[in-house]
């Protein structure tokens, strides 16, 4: 396998900018929409986001920064 | 899509200084104010903050310093 | 808007030493008294400091060091 | 025994990108699937990896990153 | 006001060592005794020490040594 | 006593590596096992190691990587 | 008071290894045993140790290392 499909988990979430997610935080809340960027230590811009709790969703966000210590897992846009 | 369009975070945080921003914090209270300046801790002075429960304010703040490492998420003003 | 009145957080904290505050920590009790010195963990000294839960003073006291990672956020002398 | 085969912790982590592994989360949820890459803070990206509840799969996901620090283990393929 | 009454926190704490004092942990049990000496940690040593939970007396230690991490507040001897 | 027979936890730990230990959790559950190798951080891998919930074993792992700051305590051989 | 008799806390606890100890965990359970080594992250190596929970014996341990994140104080001999 070539060392450039197996990039290491930061830089592929770079890779993964301007693109859609679903962000579950650990208090399992989740943000889907596009990840406007995002830094080493996961904190992450969202746009045009959706909070979802239990499948529904409970509020939008236009443009939100969550902080990175919260953050559980990030699904990338192929499952989107 | 520009790297100007892209920024970092951080800097996106830093560059809505003396904007309407509100806080989520991780016990679920919200702070709701002008985020009067922001460091990379994401320490932040609000101005003018409503502190809200479940939508409802509970206490209104002329000037409140948080300690970053409490935010859930910062959420920007174009949505307010 | 000038350099001068946008400081850092950690900037105001330091000028306000000396003036009262509201120190809120995680587990929601409230120091109000002066905060006599700060650093830059936020780790601060108060002194005449009543010690507020649900709003009724519970315990006085003279002089007393909080280590700063307990903090949620400190309230400043405008406001009180 | 040979140095080869008393790999530290991280290294045999390493060399376990591509197989399939079981994490379980301190939430106590678990991802099996693919192991594509892993970083020394144990962030991760998994591949089509079903999320376990009590052992029922209770998602799929493509791709997914998660967090290092909500590791509790990661159970090697040898075992799956 | 001089500089001279204007101590950061911990070099407050540590011209404290040798007097009385009364640490509280984040669990809510508080050790009422002499600190013997500590550090910028905020580590300790008491001595003769009275371990009180909800003003009770619940056990006595000649000598202990309290991890800093754990200390939410230390009430100085000017208040004892 | 010889500086010999006094070694730092690190290095006791280190020379522990393939004798059977059990590992408790912070969330109580114990592994029992062989101690394949550790690292400083007390991140280790464990083979043939069963998984115990208040005495019962409740599942078996071929090989399985225990993130270190999970670890409450590790028993070593001798007591085995 | 001499400099003698004013050891750092992480200086005491070393000077007594190879001393009898109680150290209590964040889990409120206690192991009374000899200290055989620790080092200054408060990793410790008990040997000969009783586990207590509410002053009751529940297990033995002929040699075990705690992880040192875990302590919240170690009693020590002059105590026992």
């Amino acid at each position: 396998m070539s060392q450039t499909s197996a990039k290491r988990p930061l830089t592929t979430l770079q890779k993964n900018t301007k693109k859609n997610v679903i962000v579950r935080l650990k208090n399992e809340v989740e943000y889907k929409g596009k990840m406007d960027n995002v830094d080493s230590y996961m904190n992450l811009i969202m746009t045009d986001a959706e909070e979802l709790k239990d499948d529904k969703v409970i509020a939008n966000y236009g443009r939100v920064i969550v902080r990175g210590n919260n953050v559980l897992f990030i699904k990338l846009e192929s499952d989107l």
